[in-house]
C-alpha cells in the first residue's frame, strides 16, 4: 500500500503517526482510566484559552457542526434573537441551524472578499434592540477570512449581548484566550488545528452562562447543559464517547504542548502559508482576498482563467503526486482552495507546490 | 504499557487488532476514495439485512442515541403517535427523546425481566388509533432481553402502523432480514456486535417511508431525509464524518462476511454465553431473567447476597486480572452484567469467569 496523500484541507488533516497510534487500544467508556482521559482532555483545552475558572469545556459527539447546533441550541433560549454576521458559507450555515432550531435569527451580509465590518454590527444592534447574541465564525473556511473576534467580543460586552464564536478552524492557531475574550459559547473541533482525528466537537462555554441554560435544548443528544451537568457529576459522556477519536485527540495535544502550544503553531502554519503564497505567485496563481486579510489556515486561489484548466484535472494530477486539495466554495467566481494546517511543514508545502506547477504546467497553463 | 483489558461489555467492545489498524491512515472525506468506503460500507449492511432493493442505510456521526433521536426525528411526523414498548432503561430513552421532539408518545410498560408481551400491545393499538408508530428495542442492553422483533413486526403490518426498531446490540448477532421483517427504521451503531469502533450510528429506512420525509427532521445535524439525499446524490456525508470510524467498520465488516457472518457472528457469541453461565452457576450467581429469555449478548447476574460483596471489589478485582464487567442498570434489585460480544472468543471468556471467581473468593463469597 502506498502512504498516504498529503491533506491540504481544513480537516480531516494529516495527522502525526503517534496520534493515530494511540487508537490502537480499546476502552471501556465508563472505566476510571478513560474518565481520566477525558478530564485531563478538558483541563488540557482549558489551559489554552488560558481559563481561570470562568469557563468550562464540554465535548460532544459527532461532526463540528453537531457542536455548533448544540451551542446554539442549549445556549440561546427560544425566546432569543440570534444576528449572524455572514461573509460566508459557514456563517449561512449557522444561520441555517439557528433557524430550523426556531430561534429568531437576523443575517447581516459581507461581502465574501471582506472582513466583518464593526461599525455595521454595531449599527445593526443599536437599530434592533431585539437582539440577544451575536454568531461568528472566527475564520470562514469557505474562504480563509479571519474575522475581528477581539472587536467584536468587545462590541457585544458593551451592548451587553451575548457572543457565540464557531472557532472550527482556528483553534489551537490563532490566540483565543479569555484573558480578553469574552463569549458565552466558542465551538471548535478534534480534526482541525489541534490536528486530531474527526469525530467530535468541543465547546468552551462561560460558566455563568451555561448554569442558566437547564432545559433550552430541543434535543437529548446535542444537549450540551446535560452533557456538561452529567460529566461534571460523574466523569462520563451521557452517550458513548467515541473513544478512539478522544485518545487520537489526547495525544495530539500532548503533542500541541510539547510544540510549544498556540505560537508555535501559529509560527508552522505561517511558514507553511507563506511559501504556499509564494509559490503560486511563481505560477501566476493570485488570492481570492488582499493579502492583509489571509489567514494561515486555508487560501482561496483565482483558478487561472486559461480553457484548458479544470480542477478535476488540477486535483487528479496532484493527488496522483501524493497532495489533495480542496475546490473552492464561492458560487460566482472559480477559485480552489489549499490548506497549511495538519503535521506539516515546510517540506511538504515545497513538495505541494512543485506538484501543483507540474499540474499546470500539465495542462499547458 | 500493559495489553488492553478484555471488555465484557456492550459497547465500547473488544475490537480486532486488524480493525485498529485500519485506523493507521488519513483520509480526505469528500475524495473518491473515500466515497467508496462510503459506498461500499453501505453497501456491505445492506447486504446483512439481505436487501432487495427496497431499503436504504444511512450512516449517521454521533454516539447510536444521536441515530435513534434523527430516526424518530426523521420519520415519525410532528402529528404522528409513537407508542413505545418498555421492558428496560433503553426504552424509556426512546420515550425521553420521542417526547423531547413534541411527537404524542405513548410509554406502554412491562416488567423488566418479561419480554413485551404481543398481546397488549395488540390491545394497545386497538384501544388508540391515533397510533401511527410502534418503537421497540430488539435487545434491551438493561437486562439483555430479547424483544420479539418478528412478532412485532408482523403486528405492526398487519394494523397498519409503522415500526421503530432500536436494533443497536442485536445487529449482526441476530437475524434481521427484510425477507420476512418490515420497518420504517432500523438502527445500529459501529461499536457493537459488527466489532468496530465506536462514533458513529446508522439507519436502515425503507424507502418508500424516507423519500416522504423530507422537512420532518427539527434539526440539521440529525436530519436523515437530507443525509440520504446528499449521500446518494454526491456519494459525501452533508458534514465532515469520523473517517477513522468509518473505515474502521469497514475493516470490521469485511472480517464479519470473512468469519461467516451472523450465523457464524450469533453462534460465536452463544458459546460465549452458554460458557459464561455456566461458569457463574459454578460459583452460585444465577441471572436476572428466565434462561430461555436470555440473550447471547449481555447476560444481567444478581448479585451474591453476601454482605461482603460490593460491585466495585468485583470490578476492580476482575479488572486488575484484566477483564472489565459491567455495572447492572436495574433500580431495585442489585445486579451486574457480562458482556458476550466483542472479538473475543472462549478462551477469554474461560480467563475471564477464573477471574470473577478469583474475585469472588477474595470476598469470601
Amino acid at each position: 500500500m502506498s502512504r498516504d496523500k498529503i491533506l491540504l484541507t481544513p480537516g480531516p488533516l494529516t495527522t502525526t503517526l503517534r496520534t493515530k497510534l494511540a487508537m490502537l487500544n480499546d476502552w471501556g467508556s465508563w472505566d476510571e482510566d478513560f474518565k481520566t482521559i477525558t478530564k485531563n482532555l478538558r483541563q488540557s483545552l482549558l489551559k489554552i484559552i488560558k481559563n481561570q475558572g470562568d469557563y468550562t469545556v464540554v465535548p460532544m459527539q459527532g461532526s463540528g457542526t453537531f457542536s455548533v447546533e448544540a451551542a446554539i441550541g442549549t445556549v440561546v433560549p427560544k425566546t432569543g434573537h440570534l444576528l449572524v454576521l455572514d461573509n460566508g458559507a459557514y456563517c449561512r450555515r449557522m444561520a441555517t441551524i439557528s433557524q430550523k432550531l426556531g430561534i429568531k435569527t437576523t443575517i447581516l451580509s459581507f461581502p465574501e472578499s471582506e472582513k466583518v465590518a464593526l461599525n455595521l454590527v454595531e449599527k445593526a444592534l443599536k437599530d434592533d434592540k431585539s437582539i440577544t447574541h451575536v454568531g461568528l465564525i472566527h475564520c470562514e473556511t469557505g474562504t480563509g477570512i479571519l474575522n475581528p473576534l477581539q472587536e467584536i467580543s468587545d462590541l457585544c460586552q458593551d451592548k451587553g449581548v451575548g457572543l457565540i464564536v464557531d472557532a472550527m478552524s482556528s483553534f489551537g492557531a490563532y490566540p483565543i484566550e479569555v484573558t480578553s475574550l469574552q463569549f458565552d459559547a466558542l465551538i471548535a473541533a478534534s480534526g482541525k488545528c489541534l490536528e486530531g482525528v474527526p469525530g467530535m466537537g468541543f465547546v468552551f462555554l462561560r460558566k455563568a452562562i451555561i448554569e442558566g441554560c437547564e432545559h433550552h435544548s430541543p434535543s437529548i443528544s446535542l444537549d450540551l447543559y446535560d452533557q456538561y451537568y452529567y460529566m461534571e457529576k460523574t466523569g462520563q459522556w451521557r452517550f458513548t464517547p467515541p473513544t478512539h477519536v478522544v485518545v487520537a485527540l489526547y495525544e495530539a495535544l500532548l503533542q500541541f504542548f510539547e510544540e510549544g502550544g498556540q505560537p508555535a503553531r501559529l509560527a508552522r502554519y505561517e511558514a507553511n502559508s507563506k511559501l504556499l503564497l509564494e509559490g503560486m505567485k511563481k505560477v501566476g496563481i493570485k488570492p481570492f482576498l488582499k493579502e492583509e486579510d489571509l489567514s494561515a489556515i486555508i487560501i482561496t486561489f483565482l483558478a487561472p482563467t486559461a480553457t484548458k484548466y479544470s480542477f478535476k484535472t488540477l486535483y487528479e494530477v496532484t493527488k496522483a503526486e501524493g497532495f489533495m486539495l480542496y475546490p473552492g466554495k464561492l458560487t460566482e467566481i472559480e477559485t480552489f482552495r489549499v490548506g497549511s494546517i495538519g503535521a506539516i511543514n515546510a517540506l511538504e508545502m515545497r513538495q505541494a507546490i512543485n506538484a501543483i506547477t507540474y499540474a499546470l504546467d500539465d495542462m499547458a497553463i
